[in-house]
């Protein structure tokens, strides 16, 4: 599992958004100032391709294959983005859409309760009107793509200073949204690919009535719990099903994939059309180098911290086990990746490839003199940026909203507040027109949020916050003073209101007026809170930013003149298309196979004794007789894949589903850092796998034939 | 597979031999001259234990078991060594003993013909007359050990040189076996123990009239082929049954294991008893590293050589390929081994643990002045005898009778008559009176050898020779001369009659006399090489040798004086107790189970599309239905074994066999330098499976009855 969007690759909103904020401070310059590095000829099938770039004639050369614009056309409109953090696509024209279960976790546990646990025993709606509502689940299509570089680059006039040059980028790209939003009412975003190199317009169908169809057990679906996350020989039924409706009613979807009942075979392309979260492939060595040191081992420890805290609190009985278990998944998913990350960085032999690649690339832009007149003097500005950042490292680290969902959600509304008073471009992030009807959606959505692990985790990380900045600091006057954090997040989480969201939605559409008038304790230690971050955030963006996005582009520029286009941007959870063979791989000494099946998973589970997290639901031991057992069950390929391709699907050269991504192997972690297709695989799902089990296990032939059109719907 | 005697872990007779000549050579001083290292506080389920020295205390303190006299005297009479490199154990009272069909392997191979390839069909002898007696199998079980270390220091006299001690040593040696095998008429060996820090006399009862009684199809006892060897999870079937017979009918053997049906639990304790092979925990930092230098790197290339053109042999037609595939298989799984433990030697952090051991007793005997005057200079004498080495290296290393079996047997044919002149105390090793009756046994072997094979082996050797040596090397000239390689070899070859045992046995016993008046163009050649044999021998000898024996001795001494025996000597191919827990491990991001189960099978089969190596006979698809899926197949201990464990019995605390051993994981290679039981493990055959297989796929009902006692025999 993984495969999701952000750093640590999780899916799961909350924990997403959470990692991705806490990732940008503490992964610093590296992480929010990446840049383009030469990967030069790119190898094997190394590759996250956006559509307007796809390798025709590496595809046409390796595979004898080449993609039409039709072809093309009808993957990326068949392509879903959960902008939980994962991927999925269309699969029948009356609006079906599969992803893995594991994207589809946080809305499952989000219209869960106590008694109704859905994560835990499966959810399958019989008849359209069973279908559940999803309380913030918003879908995404891309629907057209437009380069924008020259717009943006034009912004910025001759004699400006880096930070006016920097200001005068963010408003404009603010502007093309927002004038976007206004033309098409399509979501627009402008995204920053090949770290600067190129800016282009993304415009977005937005889709936020999705209901829950069929979902099987978490057992089933994420069989071999932590301990096989990540990893592969694997035997998961990793999906979920989802339907999605405007104006009360499922939508008509032409463009879906036709699911093939049979599978892929090895040795057969296949492709990946989803949203990589996020790589790091193009970084500096001083970037790299940051992250080794100071970034993983801080972020490690961060979330290993929180998983302690939500442990013990998971420990108090069933129902805080249940509110507790989606967060302590993600977060071990979390430790799990970083930790592959962190060690692939460490190894001696990687570090050294990566070193070489940058000195080839560096060669080549010294080599020639007008290259090397304008571009050569980025890599030194990158490092007197990270000087800088130095500087106040630990502040940049920790000033951050303690706690979990509901302080942020405090801190949210007050921003939002204060923000949208401001002319859009020099808002803070976030905060901008086009940003503003997603953010409301997850801002009002009514999903639970649990008081009680609330309560912990601001304890506990208003305490870090105390320990790691020390009493004095103006922050941490403001969020603690000299109360206990047992005592004051007690006080903080049950006497707020935050936790309505119709009081929520109530003070933001109030706007200041309300705001003055509000007395609610979270809300008065939100407005504590904003101005010092908003300081916090201007000393960034004048002093390290304004410094690495010149830098950055000026990178992204020397790539273009060296490589050409040749290459690909690191990931943006954004749409890409990759691919890829069917096949095994070198493992421990052995081979490991290009597809697991059936009987695999019952020699896993009863090579543990039929223990979780290696005990399947109980109707696969019930149905046993019925199942074909040497049906494939997952499959690997060498597709270049991360966090964020969760749920996409794999797709044959007819343009059919074959397969359900849902994880990266071990041997892929790396992958972050650097592409190699001797053992870095993509784990999916087979569909042959996904049709025997809804049809042999779970009572969802009905199902099976809207997906494969065998029955008039 | 693997777990065979020797360093690169055969079973085979000739490879073993061949390759423990070889590793002699280049394996040079570290393998000639391990010595005893700081082992001292003996971890976990750590050490191979001679049955006069089990730690009682600790498994009294970790498992609460005390082994008793009986129970391990029973243990040890039930213990069979397999001459061939491997190990074995009664399991019925008529002379049943079981081992690995690896082990069983080369019998089979030399009772198969063209017509019969009971290596791919198995074998099954229905009634006890269809048992095949095996040309040249010896089995042997430990009946006494005794210790006989004051006698063979007392035959060291003050004032001798290093020479005349060491050949002081080896007379008493070949006396006290001498003397033993007359008084006893048992096989009796003088072992060296913690590198000379002991010496034992063991005394062995010899079995040479050995049957085949079954052995299923390569395919289910060797399924995963290559790829699978040293590693786990596995589906294996690697048994072979025996019954040992004298005076023409099967033997009684009161001491034999019972065979538990069920297997063992994950979590219980239980024991192995074998012959492991070889081990170097003991060596100086200055032997490992020639071996990482110097021994590695030379003997892989060796091997990869040998098998290269026993490959191209092979491709020659099915006959060709039938005969040079047990050595294929063979060196396949050295090359594999080799590359573990030369990884492992290559490893930085293994490297400095090994550094570390080696510091911490160096240490505690400088700090012990007494010890530090005794002893305290056997490390420089090591490195000084190294460096003597050095100057005559590549002449140690490839000084060696070229080909395969049949030179081999010329050479040994000439040596015998030369040696047998001499006294006992001065001859070759390998002569002295009591080593004969086995060397004459192997020497006059009915088993086939292949002229085809045969010759293109002696060619590629001989043209190495002149590669490696030179022309002008009296070696080479007395080898080859200025004859073609290849002409050379089918001449020699085509023209013996050394491929006849009748001819060998006649020339034996004829003695000085027959070898004189013999013409034969192979025993000729051979009469040319024995002396430069000769002289190489007693160079290394007088200018290593008895530098490098007194070294050991002191080191095993100082070891002694420091930690007592609470520690365990390296492997020497004799009987050890080792034991353990069943127990899964880390592996690649994940858990290895404890054990797998025959659904497993199946799942592998299938995941490879049913092709070679990953193709059970047909007849397990045909009961696949009889079968108990979920019966526990391979299981994994913390045992700590190595090659020539293999076919050991695993056996729980009330003595019941409830497994086989066959492999070491590939986390166990390193097991060679040093023992850590986090992901080191052996892997066995479930006693499960074996009576499951056998009950339901195997027509050997009749077999299970005798072993389990449930039918009058």
């Amino acid at each position: 599992m993984d495969l999701d969007h952000g750093r640590i690759s999780f899916h799961n909103k909350e924990v997403l958004v959470r990692i991705k904020r806490f990732q940008r401070w503490v992964g610093c310059v590296a992480v929010a100032a990446g840049l383009l590095l030469a990967v030069a000829p790119v190898a094997a099938d190394e590759g996250m391709w956006t559509f307007d770039n796809v390798p025709v004639k590496q595809l046409q050369k390796k595979y004898g294959f080449t993609p039409t614009k039709e072809w093309l056309e009808h993957i990326r409109l068949a392509s879903v983005r959960f902008n939980d953090g994962g991927s999925g696509s269309f699969i029948s024209p009356d609006g079906l859409v599969l992803t893995n279960h594991h994207v589809a976790r946080g809305q499952l546990q989000k219209v869960s309760t106590a008694e109704h646990n859905y994560v835990q025993t499966g959810f399958l709606a019989k008849t359209e009107a069973d279908e559940i509502k999803c309380p913030d689940l918003e879908l995404n299509v891309l629907m057209s793509m437009e380069n924008v570089t020259s717009k943006v680059e034009a912004a910025v006039k001759p004699g400006m200073t880096d930070e006016q040059a920097l200001k005068a980028r963010k408003a404009i790209i603010a502007k093309i949204e927002r004038d976007s939003l206004k033309k098409t009412g399509l979501r627009s975003n402008v995204i920053t690919l090949y770290h600067g190199g190129e800016y282009w317009l993304y415009r977005y169908k937005k889709y936020t009535d999705v209901r829950i169809v069929f979902a099987p057990e978490v057992n089933a679906a994420y069989f071999g719990g932590d301990p096989d996350n990540f990893t592969y020989p694997r035997y998961d039924l990793d999906m979920a099903i989802f339907r999605v409706y405007e104006n009360g009613k499922p939508i008509k979807s032409p463009a879906y994939l036709k699911v093939n009942p049979n599978g892929p075979k090895p040795g057969d392309l296949v492709f990946v059309s989803g949203n990589p979260g996020s790589t790091d492939r193009l970084l500096t060595m001083s970037q790299l180098t940051m992250m080794r040191d100071y970034s993983y081992p801080l972020r490690l420890a961060y979330i290993r911290r929180m998983r302690k805290v939500l442990r013990e609190y998971a420990k108090r009985g069933p129902e805080q086990a249940r509110e507790a278990n989606m967060m302590i998944f993600a977060l071990s998913n979390g430790v799990k990746a970083m930790t592959g990350e962190y060690k692939g960085l460490k190894n001696p032999e990687i570090w050294h490839k990566l070193e070489q690649r940058e000195a080839r690339f560096r060669k080549l832009v010294a080599a020639n003199p007008e290259l090397q007149k304008k571009y050569g003097n980025a890599w030194s500005q990158i490092e007197k940026s990270e000087k800088i950042l130095m500087t106040r490292f630990n502040q940049y680290a920790y000033r951050r909203v303690p706690g979990f969902r509901v302080p942020r959600m405090a801190v949210q509304i007050v921003q939002y507040i204060q923000e949208t008073a401001k002319p859009d471009a020099i808002r803070l992030p976030g905060y901008h027109d086009a940003q503003l009807p997603s953010l409301r959606f997850r801002l009002f959505s009514p999903a639970p949020v649990y008081p009680g692990m609330e309560e912990v985790l601001l304890a506990d990380q208003l305490k870090q916050l105390k320990q790691k900045l020390g009493p004095n600091d103006p922050f941490v006057k403001a969020a603690l003073g000299n109360a206990d954090p047992t005592a004051l997040a007690h006080q903080l989480i049950s006497e707020t209101k935050v936790v309505n969201p119709a009081f929520r939605k109530k003070l933001v559409n109030g706007g200041a007026a309300a705001l003055a008038k509000c007395h609610d304790p979270l809300i008065v230690w939100a407005e504590k809170l904003a101005p010092i971050l908003h300081q916090m955030h201007d000393w960034y963006q004048n002093n390290v930013e304004s410094i690495v996005t010149p830098a950055e582009e000026k990178i992204g520029k020397a790539r273009f003149a060296v490589y050409g286009k040749s290459v690909y941007p690191d990931a943006t959870f954004t749409l890409r298309l990759t691919f890829g063979t069917v096949k095994g791989y070198p493992m421990n000494g052995t081979e490991a196979p290009p597809y697991t099946t059936m009987y695999g998973l019952f020699d896993r589970a009863y090579s543990f004794g039929l223990k979780y997290p290696f005990l399947p639901p109980k109707r696969f031991f019930e149905h046993e007789k019925d199942l074909k057992l040497s049906t494939p069950f997952d499959f690997v390929s060498t597709c270049d894949i991360i966090g964020g391709n969760s749920g996409s699907p794999v797709i044959n050269r007819k343009g059919e589903l074959v397969g359900l991504i849902f994880d990266g192997n071990i041997e892929s972690l790396v992958g972050r850092f650097i592409y190699d297709d001797t053992a870095s695989r993509a784990v999916a799902v087979d569909s042959a796998a996904i049709i025997e089990a809804m049809r042999k296990v779970y009572p969802t032939q009905f199902l099976v034939n809207e997906i494969l059109g065998t029955h008039a719907k």
